[in-house]
């Protein structure tokens, strides 16, 4: 700090550069001077952070429609508002319809659908229940009137702010809740007289139907985004990342084994390809919610209104618990003890066929769930990886003796465990990672069933059973 | 279904038991016994939900207690509707006052600020520019003023909205940007003039104040629960569930090797016990929204206003990536393979002290956190659990040659690398999570140093150094 008596201070200036500034004799001269700096951050800050949106709008152009959407449905409703000879019923209320928009419209069709639905419910169930209450209040007389408004308000807000934390009203019904509140506490407190409470319901059911429908409508006629294929494809890609995963985990476990040469480059691309199952580990929140949403969502797509959105949750559970084991796998492989490479040779080819029938079974699942069709080589693939579980035990088990039979009565040679660790943890997690595939697969084998996912053999087998049934009509015509 | 020629319907009537229906002549005696079932249904679904209500407000009495600050909240801001001579300048107004306790009342105090200051931010900013645009339009003419209007409102609607997805602005100004576009097209649709809109904005401030108000001071006199609070409890709750999911899933495996009548109801309690750290798997969505509301609240308890939240992530991190080692550890042991007992017997004990010393430090760091304290035996702990994973290597190393030893010659009883495999999975598995326990001390212990926890050594050191500084001050007096 203090360099030759004098000091000195430096400013970093944003872009890496410091300044040296001189000290200024004058206050004004450094005001400027922090004035300046101040504008100049603020300015490579704003610059920073629209250069960090133009970022997202590019690589996720759905966002910045989202938005645009926003826009376009609030300029709608403020057409509205502007004819207001058109709508005179509306008047003051068309506050309503613009505060409904902008705060039902939501980035899929599902999460709009949801909340209009529950935003009308909760308006509706709210605004009866408070007419009720404020006509018996102002039926017991001026003296009870406050208690009563006030007793009934706080133990209906009360109880269903609790009911929110209620799993099955959260997940379904959580913003209604709110809504409820709201409107019920709006009607009841109001000091209106009940012929006129009737007017304002209906005014404002009717602005409250407009911002919904318009919503709604916005919402699916422009670039619709549908929570029900989000989760769709957010599914498959996960079983591709998991399939990848486990092919990098291997190919850069053997490396150096087979081809030491390797290019760098593509080891790069390979690595950041192999790191992608990581977001499978941290998929569990956004996988429900977009379950939750694609409930409320009408058929559209190859997507029934009925879709079994539940069953992608538990393919989402099944494809986790394979992640965990990968990403133990991986861990475990960089660990410091490593096994010698002579020994990583013996079980370079077992290894590698588990790997990879494993990682075609996880890509035949996505491409399964990804066409919506039933696979017809699913069941091969399948047993193919566990003929190689098969061939991976047989090569564990013949290894020692393979080793002594070279080296007769040479017992000391024989490996020890130390260096066989790594290899031994790499053969039960690979064992297990193919175990746990299963369970994916049944989990996608029951969605495809649930689903009706088309399937050729079925239509075949069908057409079977039809004529059968053809038969047995004939042969027992009394059933 | 067709029994002795006559069909019999059976009703499920909810318990689990079946009435069976007498086929009846008349239609309304059916409707009658219809709405009976309806009616008996939704009586039987209704006593469920109560029910099911009761164990959530007796399990988690915090939740009831939420309830009931919410109701008084209402009640209280109901009252300032009432006493209307005392508060004229609110009149009509009222109204923002009663949605800004709907909307901005959440279960935390942390939450709860975020929203106020959001709302307060968000309504200021967005009054501010509306009243401005409105301006502007009003002073271009008639025939641009809806142009102007149009325009300005479609760009910023669609910014804001699209800012929403941005990182730094969602997880901080999520809620303030809605309230922003909210308030923005409220105020420049208005047909208000400049003048009026200034008053306008008065009230609503002013009655949003009172509102935001209310709720932090309801949300923190009565039973204030803090999301900081609840951070750091749960952080410290999951490192006690990984000791106890560690320590389980080596019992559970040695366990019939050592004491073969443990008995039954002990094991199933330590089950329960051992499944515990699943829950650390997916806790990373709470963590981090925990953490955001955190930060905005008030110093409270042992809590500075800027205690780390951050650092907690950072302990949440590495305890998960422990949670998917233990998980693998766990299914492994599960596997098919067995290995047989006479070779488990060999490893029990330097495996049991591992796991022992292990899940030793995860409890000594989890009361360090939960105390707030500096342990002065943490780094004691976790040089025992590094001489347990040499002696486990070692016991590892000698294994073979034991073999061997005993039984000369006889290579064949060697054991097959086969029986070993789930061994030396444990072996490595267990190793590999006391690497990752190591990342958790580290991540605790940098919290520690940046929450300046306690610490009884550093107390004398500090004391060391002020004196060794006294003398300082006295050989240096120019210093």
């Amino acid at each position: 700090m203090a360099s030759g008596g004098s000091l000195e201070w430096r400013v970093n200036v944003g872009d890496g550069a410091t300044e040296v500034l001189r000290p200024e004799g004058s206050f004004v001269g450094r005001m400027v001077m922090g004035v300046k700096g101040f504008v100049w951050g603020l300015f490579v800050k704003g610059w920073m952070f629209l250069e960090k949106a133009w970022g997202i709008a590019n690589s996720e152009p759905k966002k910045a429609v989202h938005g645009l959407k926003v826009g376009l449905a609030l300029s709608i409703v403020s057409v509205f508002y502007y004819m207001r000879p058109l709508y005179e019923g509306i008047g003051g209320n068309a506050m309503w319809a613009i505060m409904t928009v902008v705060v039902t419209f939501e980035s899929t069709v599902g999460a709009t659908f949801y909340k209009c639905v529950n935003r009308v419910i909760g308006t509706s169930l709210a605004g009866g229940l408070g007419i009720g209450v404020h006509w018996v209040a102002a039926e017991s007389g001026d003296r009870f009137e406050p208690i009563v408004l006030g007793i009934s308000l706080f133990l209906l807000a009360s109880a269903t702010t609790f009911s929110r934390f209620i799993p099955s009203i959260k997940t379904k019904f959580d913003y209604g809740a709110m809504i409820f509140i709201l409107t019920f506490c709006l009607v009841s407190i109001s000091s209106y007289r009940v012929d006129k409470l009737f007017e304002l319901a209906h005014t404002r059911l009717t602005t409250i139907a407009i911002g919904t429908s318009l919503c709604i409508i916005v919402s699916m006629l422009f670039c619709p985004m549908w929570a029900g294929s989000q989760l769709h494809s957010l599914v498959f890609r996960n079983l591709d990342k998991l399939a990848d995963g486990l092919d990098g985990c291997l190919s850069e476990y053997f490396k150096n084994v087979d081809d030491p040469e390797m290019e760098n480059e593509d080891q790069e691309c390979h690595d950041s390809k192999a790191q992608s199952y990581k977001c499978v580990l941290n998929s569990k929140a956004s996988e429900e919610s977009m379950a939750n949403f694609a409930r409320w969502e009408p058929a559209h797509g190859r997507f029934g209104f009925r879709h079994p959105w539940k069953k992608y949750l538990e393919v989402g559970v099944a494809m986790r618990k394979c992640a965990y084991c990968i990403e133990a796998l991986h861990d475990c492989l960089n660990s410091e003890i490593k096994a010698p490479n002579s020994l990583k040779l013996l079980l370079l080819e077992p290894c590698k066929a588990l790997s990879t029938s494993s990682s075609k079974v996880l890509k035949e699942l996505s491409i399964v769930i990804k066409t919506m069709k039933k696979s017809t080589k699913i069941d091969l693939e399948v047993s193919d990886m566990n003929i190689a579980v098969q061939e991976l035990q047989a090569a564990i088990a013949s290894f020692p003796s393979t080793q002594t039979a070279n080296e007769e009565h040479e017992a000391a040679t024989i490996p020890p465990l130390m260096e066989l660790l790594p290899l031994a943890t790499l053969v039960s997690l690979l064992i297990e990672t193919a175990s746990r595939i299963e369970h994916v697969v049944n989990a996608v084998e029951t969605l495809a069933n649930v689903a009706n996912f088309d399937s050729e053999e079925e239509k075949k087998r069908s057409c079977l059973d039809n004529n059968d049934h053809h038969v047995a009509m004939r042969v027992f015509p009394e059933a």
